[in-house]
Order: C-alpha cells, then structure tokens, then sequence
C-alpha cells in the first residue's frame, strides 16, 4: 500500500527535523502536522472494519453499486488532530522553558499564562465539540441538543476572549458615522452573544452543505487554507500582539489541515469512507475558536458566505414553508448506454403543502434564476428542486457527475475566498478610513 | 415517578440559591451540583432506550433473569458534570469581574490567567479521558490505547504543574537524612513521569475493581468524600495559597460526588443500568487531575490502597503466570428451597497450565490466608479463586449476595480512607518531623 510506504519512509526524516528546528514552534507545528497526516493516512483505513463492526457505517447512494462505507471517520482525523495539539503544548512554549530555570522565585510569574489559557480553553471546546459530534453520530441527537451545547462548549473561549481582550465595540463604518455621531458602537453583552452564535453557526454551517463525497472536508480545507494565507501574508508586518495571533490562529490551522488532508484522500470520490457529524463539527468548531480568540470573525463570516446563502436559500424548507422530505440529496441517475457514467440531477420536492408564503419566495427565488419549478398545464406550480447550494448547482449545470459537482462546490468556496480578501483588505478601506 | 418530582419541586429553590449566593464560588459550586445530580437522576432512565437501541447494553450475569441493561451510562453522567463545571467557571471568577472595569487599562494584567488555566487543563485532561472512555465502550479499544491515550491526556496538567508550581522534590523521612545527607531529593524529570503514571494508574484502577452493581461509582464517591472532607477540614487553617488549592479540589470534586450519587441510585443492586468504562476513566481521572494540581498525590494514593492492593493481587494473572479467563467476575449461584436468594461465590480459574512461578506467588498466598486452593488426592494444586479483590471478599466470606458484596468492598474503603488520614496527619510527623 502506497500510503504505509510513504509514511515508513518520510516519518524518520520528520522526527530528524522536527529535532534539528525544535527552538522554533511555528517549524515544530509544521513537522507535527505533517505527521499528523501521515497518521491520519494510515489510520483511517486501518479503523475502518472496527466502525462497520460497531454499526457505524452508511450506504452511499450515489454509487450504482451503492456500496456499505464506514460512517464517521472524522472521530479518527479530530483524535489525532487532539493527540498532535496536546503534544504541540510544551514545544510552544519552549523558549520560556529555556529562559527561565524552574526553581527561580520569579519563575512563574513570567510565565505567559493568558496565552496558554487561550490555547487550552480553544483545545476545551474544540474537543467538547468532536465529543458531541461523535455522540450525534452514535445516538443521533435531538436538535435541541444540538444548539444547547455548542453554546455550552463555545463558554471556556468567551470567558478567556472576556478576560484577555474584552473589546466588544465595533467601528461604525464612515458614511455612518456623522449619522451615528461616534466612531465605535459598543455592543457589551450583545458582542459575546454574537460570538456565542458564531459558534452555533460554524458547527452547523458546514452540517448542512454536505450529502456528496468529499465536500463536507474539501470546503473546510479551502476555508482553512484561506485563513494560513491571511496567517502568513500579515504575520512580518504586524505588531508583536498581532503576530501572535496570527501564529496562535496557524498553531491550531496547520494540523487541522493535515489532517483533513489525509482525510479527504479516502473521502474524495470514489468515497472510501465517510467523515460523519463528528468531522463537521470540529471543523465548524477550529474555525469559530480561531476566528473569535485570532479576533478575525467578521473575516471568517466572509468566508463562509456560501454556507450562508446556503442556509438562507434552504430556509423556506428548514423553516417548514415548503415541504422538506429527510433527505435533500442530489439524486443519482444511471448513465445511458451511449453515456455509462452514473451523474448526478438536482433532487425535487412536491410543492403540493406549501404554504402561501413558501410559494411567494418560490417565485423570487425563479425571478433570480435560482430555483428550477415544474408547471402542470394550467400554470400551477408542482415541484422544485430541494433548496440547497448542491441541488442549485446542479440545476444551473444540469449533469454533473458527483465528483464534477464536488470540485464545482470547492471552485465557488475558492472565488468566495479571492471576493473575501478582496472585501477585506480592499473594499474595507472605502468603509473605515 | 418520584425522580421527577422531587427534581420539578426542588430546581427552582435551588436556581433562587443559586442567585442569592452568586458572589460565594464555593456556595454556587454546591448549588450547581445538586442541579446536576437533579439532571443526572432524571436523564439515566430518559437515555436508557436511545442506549440500548444504538446496542450500548450488556447482560446482567449475576441474576437468576439475566437482564439486558443500558452500558456505558457514566456518559450521561459525565457530559452533565461537563456542562456543570463549564458553566461554573464564570462563577469561579466572579470575584474579578465584579471588582475590575473590562475597559480598563490594566484589565487583563490582574486577572488569575494561573488559577484559570489550571482550571482548563484539569477539564480539558477529563474530558479527553471521558471521551476515550466513550470510545473505548463503543470500539473496545485495544490495550496500547488504553495506555499511551491516558498519558497524552494528562500532559494539559503535567504542563500547567511544570509552569505553575515546577516542585520536583521529595521530603526524605527523618531516619534516611544522616544516610543519604540531604533533607531533599530532587526527582526532576522522574517526579513528572510519576505524576504521568499517575493518570494511568487512577484510570485503570477503578476499571479493575469492578463487575458487581454499584461497586464502581460506590468506591469513587467514598474516594470522593474523603477527599472533600480532607478539603474542609484544611481549608480554614491553611495560607491563602494552600487554601485556594483545597477550593480547586472541591470545585472539582462536588459536582463530581453529585453525578456519581445519582448514577449510583441506578447502578446499585439490582442495576437498572451499568456505568461503563467511561465512568471509571472519567472518575480516574478527576482524582489524577485532583491528586496533582491541588498537591496531594501522595495522599491520594493511600486512598487507593484497596485498588492497588487489587492490583498487585491480580498480578500474576494479569502478567500471565496463572490462566486468566476472559471473565474473572465472582460467579452466580441459584439459592435453595430453604434460602431462596441467588447470592456470589468467588469464581475460580484452573492451575493446570500455571507456570512454576505463578505457583510459587499462590503457594505463598495461600500461606498468608488470602487464597482458596484446591488440590487433588495427591496434594497437586488444582485450582485456585480468580485473583480479585471481589473473589477474595467472598472466600473469606463465604455466601453473599450481591448487595452485601458490594456494601462489603464499600465497607473496606471507608475503612482504608479513615487509615489513609492516620498515615498522613499522625504516622506521617514520625517520619517528617
């Protein structure tokens, strides 16, 4: 097997230079990672008959062959990704250890213990989140647990971004300012329920634009790829607090990467597993933790906007207005003899139920070319493909096989990240200065 | 049901508690840990059916019916402990809050970052071993796991004891300091990987003492209290330092008695659900966690000596000198017509294959009376009770029921915890002072 050698092989060099660069924790993080992928790589096939065993496993659909895959295999990417973080501690604060003998009387109080604050409380609700995907996964939880405790695993980074920061106003764009009469708005407590949801949100964002191979892992390595340009691009001309923030964002990032990398070789289509809530919740969690304690999060909202729209466009059905069946998977259809390629169609739902309401967002939504409606003879409206961003790409395309769609899916997160960067560090100094 | 209404009846006396006592830590610290053993007590029987659904359940042995129970119940228990303790930890801090504006310049520079990442670390160790635990109940986690993922769990403590308080030295006992010439002994890296062992050996201890109802949350709340009461009884004549080490120990062990107590109602004889080895490596944990930041490991580990005891006992069937089935529960035996109670007999494993060794050690315990052995007419050794703790009760009993088993190891606990006290604050000034 092609990943056991590479992994044999390059593992020793890793360990040798992670030895040799060990005085620098951002080249420690990098090593780590990368070993951190190569454990991923080789474990997540070797973990599979033990997830089948136990009962966690799925029938892909979308296959012909609709073959039983192993279900929730982001448990094993999100334990490795805790086990290199946990690891990663003591090489981060080395240059501390080396500075300061332990038996000193100031020792302690040189320490930089809000930093190791931040880094653990960010590990606490990371891994309170893999914990409750995995229990989701197992038990499939009700969805009042669902908001309920993300908000309860988001509390250890707002009490750490409360006492360490604390900033909770917000700079009023200029053309509102005269209007407004003051520079920043100061939110209090509205500004830590902001970020309480964000936490919700990211950890359900990446849930609902999922159902295909690969999308679900391949949009969160976009996103977190995104964010290490950000780290890197502004890390040299930042102020030393600055710097910080982007190296603690990259702590956290690069292994997620990694081990989402590894992770999107076996889930890539053709799947050889399936990643799970577990996967999409720690993802949404990395990026929330890192967006609030790196104070990035109105950056990090850019980068989600298609998990926005996506929620937004699905809301009619989400929010009963139109029926919504179990599943708003794109459908497959076998190919034709003279095409054999399974592909994949937009999947419908009757608007036989639909409320009023339903209906009149049904027609702006067609107004903007966004929704596909079947007419019956008399004009009436019967069907339209189920409100996601997958089956909306497919009705603007037509026929896509499933990994076409993936990769149309991951191109659109990728323009949104240039649209992102683009708002951030160009049309943002239209607004604030 | 009478869980229920005792819950709806006392909640709201506890929540107006609560907010009367909000500025005391340690009065909020109870009230949130009787609503967690209130959340506890009413979610055991609620989840009971998802567990058994998703095949989390095992047979109850040890009854004429042989019952189906939900297993791995200490996840409720723990995931409310969870949310208790995170919730709790803006409380913790409430002092500061109060008595410092956020926007001030100087904000950050006088909050406790010390006492708050010791906090995070003792919860971010717990949670990972109660999610090891959960994993090890659904997967059966192989043995390597189970020792290298304890380890890497405990480094979020070990490295907030290096930075915080970095004692590495033991006291020598009076009689050894003309011989080895110091008062001290420096163990530097060797104390760390004692305290290391430590988490391993709190984790695996409880998980070895188990197999009847209720003996597994039973010895943890005795553990439990014992050190509470060591905790009360010290903190008033103690230095601020010294006394803020006995409230982390409360903070962390009150919500910990109230959710073991609850999940006790249900598991004792005759069990309605079985705890799981998510409850023994959770409750291993919390004294690891407990028994190292708040400086008592020492004190802690005489409070196992019934567990080690249990260990070294079972060595050479654990070490494979003398066959270790699969099973070393005590066995079921039906009553008569004249007492019609099941009760327990020692279960027993056979000699045949012993090593000459393995044979020496039970030779050995049999002369110390702490081994039933049965041997043919020509005096070989035939078979010998499975070398537990639970087995060697009843040889020494003889006929007990399950109940009085248990309430027999609990017995012998309390016992050992009142000896425990004697060694540390009377036999322990022989040798010190």
């Amino acid at each position: 097997m092609i990943y056991k050698k590479v992994s044999l092989a390059s593992s020793p060099v890793l360990l040798a230079l992670l030895w040799q660069f060990r005085d620098e924790p951002l080249a420690v993080c990098t090593c780590v990672s990368a070993l951190a992928f190569l454990a991923t790589w080789c474990m997540v096939p070797a973990a599979t008959a033990t997830f089948k065993r136990v009962g966690l496993s799925g029938t892909d659909m979308s296959k012909p062959t609709r073959p039983v895959l192993a279900e929730s295999m982001g448990m094993v990417a999100a334990t490795i990704y805790l086990v290199a973080t946990f690891l990663f501690i003591p090489a981060q604060f080395r240059g501390w250890w080396m500075t300061s003998a332990p038996q000193s009387a100031h020792h302690s109080h040189m320490f930089p213990f809000g930093r190791l604050g931040e880094y653990l409380s960010a590990l606490l609700s990371l891994q309170s989140m893999v914990f409750l995907g995995f229990a989701d996964d197992v038990f499939d939880l009700r969805w009042r647990f669902k908001l309920i405790l993300p908000t309860i695993a988001s509390i250890p980074v707002l009490i750490v971004y409360y006492v360490g920061y604390g900033v909770t106003h917000v700079v009023v764009p200029v053309f509102m300012r005269s209007w407004l009469g003051t520079n920043t708005v100061e939110l209090g407590i509205l500004y830590y329920i902001y970020i309480g949801l964000m936490a919700v949100f990211c950890t359900n964002a990446i849930n609902i634009l999922a159902g295909i191979n690969g999308v679900e892992v391949g949009q969160s390595i976009v996103i977190a790829l995104s964010i290490i340009i950000k780290d890197i691009a502004n890390i040299n001309n930042a102020n030393p607090e600055a710097e910080y923030y982007h190296l603690f964002s990259l702590y956290l990032l690069l292994p997620f990467v990694a081990v989402s990398c590894a992770l999107y070789y076996w889930n890539v289509y053709p799947a050889h597993v399936f990643v799970g809530d577990t996967y999409c919740y720690f993802a949404g969690m990395a990026f929330a933790v890192c967006g609030i304690l790196g104070h990035f999060s109105k950056t990090l909202l850019l980068l989600f906007i298609p998990q926005i729209f996506n929620f937004v466009y699905s809301a009619p059905q989400i929010f009963g207005l139109v029926p919504c069946p179990r599943h708003r998977l794109p459908r497959m259809a076998r190919g034709t003899s003279a095409r054999p390629t399974a592909y994949m169609v937009a999947s419908r739902t009757s608007l036989e139920n639909a409320r009023p309401l339903g209906l009149a967002i049904i027609r702006i939504y067609e107004r903007f070319g966004i929704a596909n409606v079947e007419r019956d003879a008399q004009g009436t409206m019967v069907s339209v493909n189920n409100l996601t961003l997958l089956n909306l790409v497919l009705v603007q395309c037509h026929r896509l096989t499933e990994s076409q769609l993936n990769n149309r899916i991951l191109l659109i997160q990728v323009l949104n990240s240039l649209l992102a960067f683009f708002i951030r560090y160009r049309l943002s100094r239209v607004f604030y200065f």
